[in-house]
């Protein structure tokens, strides 16, 4: 009795993200949905990347946790449009709340929507949120052996984002094994190392966000 | 249909839960089930714990990973006991799992047995394992606002071990802030800071295990 009906619950679920994704494409947005453990940085890496680059995307925040909106009030302290999605225990989004997320966003005035997910390296992955791609962000505190311990988020991701690289002298983390992993599940992966701390690295992330948002809006 | 699905999941895993604790009880085995975020430093304590207590306690390990056999590798090259189970995918050990690995230990020959559950800070909280107590590790990478994020493990957890605070002096965490809010959902409990890497804080949490085993022990 139990699988069917994960499989009808996976299904419905590509089913709206179908939906969501063609909204979402009449209107040229990009569409990122960010996964990683707790505390790996994403809510740093779009606070920092909202202040960045105001006045060149207009861009939108989907907030997923289990309780609380203090990420929601972080990132719309930097002046983007933002939207918290309480899980209420949930341990991922799923493309119905997306969905429901997009109604309360100002679409038309929007280039880049950030979708970040509930902080758990496991079960957002097999959930399509209706996104382009999937971020992987990784912290170098968390250890060099995360992508061949839960490999199908580095399998499936677009990029990876090796975070928190200004603790490299005082953690034990092995970048060329982590890049090796990676790049073993996953050919294409794109793989920025960067601190939202400091600041080392981020221009090649927003370079790659440009490129990729310019070829959303032209196909 | 769904919820009725998961409710009989969960009470299955709850019958057979006890049947684990009861065949442990038997012997007076110690069972705790370690929970944090992928890269908390689970394994990493438990190297330190069975190097450190050899010859004072006879310890074994439960592994719980996604894929890989390298932690139950990591924790029988200090002597223990350890079987690996492999989820293939599955986000959280269970009751039925652990039973399965009882079988492959010397029960007879044990005081403490250590589950360390698949790195989420989220799934694994709602499957009872047969443990005595859950043991929530939250390394200092990863912000001080976990506990208020993922109320659940902190609010049944019976230790919060703060991890990694040689760490400290690189990354904004604030130890009052992380403890307060522990606190607040769960008056009972146990809070040790340490760092696997220096030692420093190590001896509370072995003088913890040591009144635990003895408290099971008499029983």
């Amino acid at each position: 009795m139990h699988i069917p009906v994960i499989r009808n619950v996976l299904e419905a679920n590509e089913k709206m993200a179908d939906a969501v994704r063609k909204r979402l494409l009449e209107r040229g947005i990009l569409a990122l949905n960010l996964i990683s453990s707790p505390g790996a940085g994403k809510t740093s890496l779009l606070e920092r990347t909202l202040r960045d680059l105001t006045g060149k995307f207009r861009m939108a925040v989907i907030e997923g946790d289990l309780q609380t909106s203090n990420d929601a009030e972080r990132v719309a302290a930097t002046g983007a449009q933002a939207v918290q999605i309480n899980t209420e225990g949930g341990c991922h989004l799923n493309s119905a709340m997306i969905s429901r997320a997009l109604d309360e966003l100002s679409l038309d005035d929007l280039d880049i929507l950030f979708i970040e997910n509930v902080g758990n390296l496991v079960c957002p992955v097999e959930f399509d949120c209706g996104e382009d791609a999937k971020i992987a962000l990784l912290s170098v505190a968390e250890g060099d052996d995360k992508p061949e311990k839960y490999p199908l988020l580095f399998n499936l991701a677009k990029v990876m984002i090796l975070n928190k690289i200004d603790l490299l002298p005082h953690v034990d983390f092995d970048l060329a094994r982590a890049r090796a992993f990676a790049s073993k599940l996953n050919g294409n992966l794109e793989i920025f190392e960067l601190s939202c701390r400091d600041g080392q690295g981020l221009e090649q992330w927003y370079r790659w966000l440009g490129q990729a948002r310019e070829a959303k809006k032209h196909g």
